[in-house]
């Protein structure tokens, strides 16, 4: 196509995404309006796509870190001949693909985008993936608006693809200068961008991305860079090309007011078909040995006690060297997570990203959109740092496993912000996800296989201090189950523990089997989804008496799985509900699990002891 | 104080370190010892800070922001006198304020650091507090580890404080190298980290951070520049001065094996006291001009629908109005949340703090250190982006507002990705929090005055689309409130709802009504604390059979809170649980309600139309 060609693709795709907010009575045409010059050349001259096999491994990736620009990306699919106009003029609308901000329920989009600051990591860590797993030439583009460049986020991943050398990846960034409620920080100060990238190794070329030469040259010039990423910082106009939007605040987010004018302004261009360039390649993606016949590790029953975490490590290492798709994430830590055991056993599939949580979940969520299996480490409490990747990764219908260690006040000395105390629920919440917490080494080891095998967003939580085994390795563990540990034909109250409270409710149940009290003990290993039949079938053993310990706040994790359990059950049990009920500070773990009472010694439960007795005698 | 006495200072302060770390047999001795010179010139000769009086408004302020150097924070402590040595000895032992991390527990302690990269962006917030509510000429220093600037975090405050050119901030980067387990991404490479903020309007030194007089001329060097912050990046040397320890690799998190050699390496210095200078000023914080007596906005009941974050920015604006320590921070959405309602009522206490949510998080924190009552406001599904810093807020016992916009899938068109579903169980599993969702307009001025006089964190949702007023602006509600909307004394079911889904019940009631079923309908506007005597006179009320709906996925939010309410209560009612059950896409706000099963025509408050006749008939 010639520049004058490209021009006219250019308008077309702000007619297109003016025609589409028109159609919805809503969007982003003017963010759109912006770019939409540096994506018609994009895809005229350098994107290689096969919009007809979305799933070839050589494609290259785009990724619209700037979600709202929906209209823009639609436009150029209908371009690509991938949509119809028919089917662009749907936008918005209920049931149709093409949702406000763009996601993967259409086969060219990799990731859901709409939270800023998301896309060009996520877009990184698909490059990343390209040079050291795929080990395949496609490229990764990714478009940011200037606003979103206020996001720390973008800039952990400007140090990392910098500090990798990542020359597949190409970042535009759109200044268009207005954000959504008025100017930016820095305004059309091109060079507060370019500096910030260069100080980060990246080549970077400021140009006015209403140029089409210029953007061509620009993207040459990235595609010819070696051993460095580059940016490509655009002087735009926010809504170009009409009079009503074009530099004018206020108009975010809206659709136009006449957009019969405007298109009359653009130049009433028809539509215009663009045969993007396939891929050169036609690689295969690099494939890693793996054995399935790779013993899993295996504890003994009632030897020295073994923390989670260390049976996490090891039974990753086991499952990477049986299957060759699986890869660990570090955020600097796996000495403690111990996702060093991966380091060890298969350091071509261990990346260290460093204590950048954002990033380590960007760079996972990029591996899964090629085909990799990601688990990805770090203290639960610090999990918390990438909460809305995750709740994004939920959207992105992104298999994710991810491993938060150091759970609870039992970790002791280091006190509460190392402590995960909301982690249960911040994983609970997410809709579709698995969130398991395991009690025994052997136990961990199983659900680390079965997280592997899940096609969502798994999470277990792992401890730091050694615990007893009390599984057998050849014992079975499923998402979704629970445990009967301890049992009698004359239970009078089940308690009901995970992790490091699971160990706490059989103390708890020899206590009561002193006081003549017969204790059920139920390991609610898979918080979510819970085992709701083991737990009916206790509740009715048991006379409806429960009681549930979590080395967590009370609200959101355990206590409440179990509640929602029965909820409209027929039968409802008495729940009493131990969770940590005041701001741990410093001490040992026993000393800390006691001082908020999710102890065997929990204050409620010594109190429960005669109250349980009273009731069984009164229903006995 | 000499720099010979400097150097024993810092000896001092080493050894104190390893001393601490050993009676506790854990800790970070050599991180702490790295930063050891660092910190002894800062406090013998530029610091100014009065120990006896820690609430002097206008003494420096020193934020570890590597809290995990907690031993050497404490040794300062002690060598300035304001802890007995035999204090220093209870570090990290059960009930000692010396927790593993530093927490406000110290009254010379502003806010609880340990997760990284969090004590600097705070540290930017008080340095604008200075200069923008203070007007005191105070100084603030963050000792910043090399680990934790590669949080993304890190560097959104450094743009932001460059943006607003904090000349009495003074970041220290304690570059030893060595991470927890391993090298860090840059090494000894100091301009790594200089040039990014020379890229970002500061003034960067690269020094020998064992170098007294080095150190003491970058920190005069520092107070001498104007109108940009300084960062002074120091080269150490990890465990330094001990041959045990010094740029080992292992080192991490652990106190040394042989204490008393390192202590005599480091010269045995026995107790060294400094004389802290006190602070020059003696000024008083600026107050704000206020009028207690301006009126709150009212909304006429029946009137023109109104969304509950109009009301939210103009109640917060004229609770701005009346009280001159509120403060107004704007994720760069305010014409959204209408946070921009405090930029124009009262433009100096309004900050733009743009899509930078951590930032704008940290600035809260930074704020309330000073005693002001921040507000911040942005899209709920983004409050996420900066979950770990509201998690490390209640450890700070911060007294934080927020708000959080366009929750649920209510909004519509613009798609998931700004739906925020997991917002209520985010800010529920915070401990002590308050969790407000209020349905009208005048409900929500009331709530956003008690936010102001809540010590703690709070937490309102307000919703997108305007809803019905329905409370009349005289009616008070409080935090723990309810309030029964709907009520005979023939109710056969308690309907509940919160927010959009309040309205909703209230249309199912409608339709109850028709099918001869009297419902109950209780608004839960505070999910935490939630109101138990309220809900358990509803369900005794109404034969224990209660429907709640959410618009939010259905684990930790306002459904969960209500079985929490009767978990081991004598009567359990039957709770059918209603949240969002499945990945909503766009369209409009009714449909999706509809499509995800929580609007009035619910299908499985439909079924459970013919269940509760059948269950009231037999109970009655």
């Amino acid at each position: 196509m010639t520049n004058e060609e490209i021009h006219q693709l250019a308008q077309r795709l702000r007619i297109d995404s003016i025609r589409a907010a028109a159609a919805a009575s809503s969007g982003h045409p003017t963010s759109s309006m912006s770019a939409a010059d540096l994506m018609a050349v994009l895809m005229a001259r350098h994107l290689r796509y096969d919009y007809s096999n979305p799933e070839n491994p050589n494609n290259d990736h785009l990724i619209f870190s700037k979600g709202h620009a929906s209209p823009l990306v639609y436009a150029m699919f209908a371009a690509a001949g991938a949509i119809t106009d028919e089917e662009l003029l749907t936008f918005r609308q209920f049931g149709s693909r093409l949702e406000g901000h763009p996601t993967p329920i259409l086969p060219w989009v990799d990731v859901a985008t709409g939270s800023l600051g998301q896309g060009m990591p996520i877009a990184a860590g698909i490059a990343l993936c390209a040079r050291e797993l795929d080990r395949l030439p496609y490229r990764v583009w990714t478009l940011c608006g200037d606003s979103e460049m206020a996001e720390g986020s973008i800039w952990e991943a400007v140090e990392h693809a910098g500090k990798e050398g990542l020359d597949n990846l190409v970042v535009v960034v759109d200044v268009n200068r207005l954000g959504q409620r008025g100017e930016t920080m820095h305004g059309w100060n091109l060079q507060s961008y370019a500096d910030r990238a260069r100080a980060s190794n990246w080549h970077a070329i400021e140009i006015d991305g209403h140029d089409i030469a210029a953007i061509d040259r620009a993207y040459s010039e990235a595609e010819a860079t070696a051993g460095r990423p580059t940016m490509i910082v655009a002087r735009t106009i926010k809504g170009y090309g009409a009079s009503e939007t074009a530099d004018k605040e206020g108009k975010h987010g809206q659709p136009l007011k006449d957009p019969e004018k405007a298109i009359e302004e653009l130049g009433n261009v028809g539509p215009v078909h663009v045969d993007v360039a396939k891929p050169e390649s036609a690689g295969t993606p690099h494939r890693f040995d793996a054995d399935p016949s790779v013993a899993l590790p295996a504890y003994e029953v009632g030897g020295d006690p073994v923390p989670t975490r260390l049976a996490f490590g090891q039974g990753l290492a086991a499952l990477m060297r049986r299957r060759g798709d699986v890869v660990g994430l570090d955020g600097e830590v796996g000495n403690s997570t111990h996702m060093e055991e991966v380091l060890k056993a298969t350091p071509e599939r261990y990346f260290e990203v460093y204590i950048a949580e954002q990033m380590m979940l960007s760079q996972a969520v990029g591996f899964q959109v090629r085909n990799w299996t990601p688990f990805a480490a770090t203290f639960a409490a610090f999990l918390s740092r990438g909460y809305d990747f995750v709740r994004m990764a939920v959207i992105s219908q992104a298999k994710l496993c991810l491993n938060g260690s150091h759970a609870g006040v039992s970790i002791g000395e280091d006190g509460p912000s190392q402590m995960a105390l909301e982690d249960l629920a911040e994983m609970r919440a997410l809709g579709g996800s698995v969130v398991l917490y395991p009690s025994d080494p052997n136990q961990t080891v199983k659900l680390v296989q079965a997280m592997a095998d899940h096609d969502g967003i798994s999470y277990i939580r792992s401890t730091r201090s050694g615990m007893p085994t009390i599984y057998g390795p050849d014992e079975e563990f499923r998402i979704g189950g629970a445990r009967v540990v301890r049992e009698s034909d004359d239970d009078q109250v089940t308690l009901i523990g995970a992790g490091v409270t699971l160990h706490e409710a059989i103390k708890a149940a020899d206590t009561l089997a002193q006081e003549g009290i017969n204790a059920r003990v139920v390991d609610v290993y898979s918080v979510k989804p819970i085992d709701v039949e083991t737990l009916t079938a206790a509740s009715n053993a048991t006379g409806g008496r429960l009681v549930v310990s979590e080395d967590h706040w009370p609200e959101g994790g355990l206590g409440d799985a179990v509640l929602s359990a029965f909820a409209d059950a027929d039968e409802r049990p008495r729940v009493v509900k131990l969770g940590v009920d005041k701001l741990p500070g410093s001490g040992k773990g026993a000393e800390l699990m006691h001082a908020v009472g999710i102890d065997a010694d929990a204050r409620r439960l010594v109190e429960l002891g005669p109250q349980i007795t009273t009731t069984a005698g009164a229903t006995r």
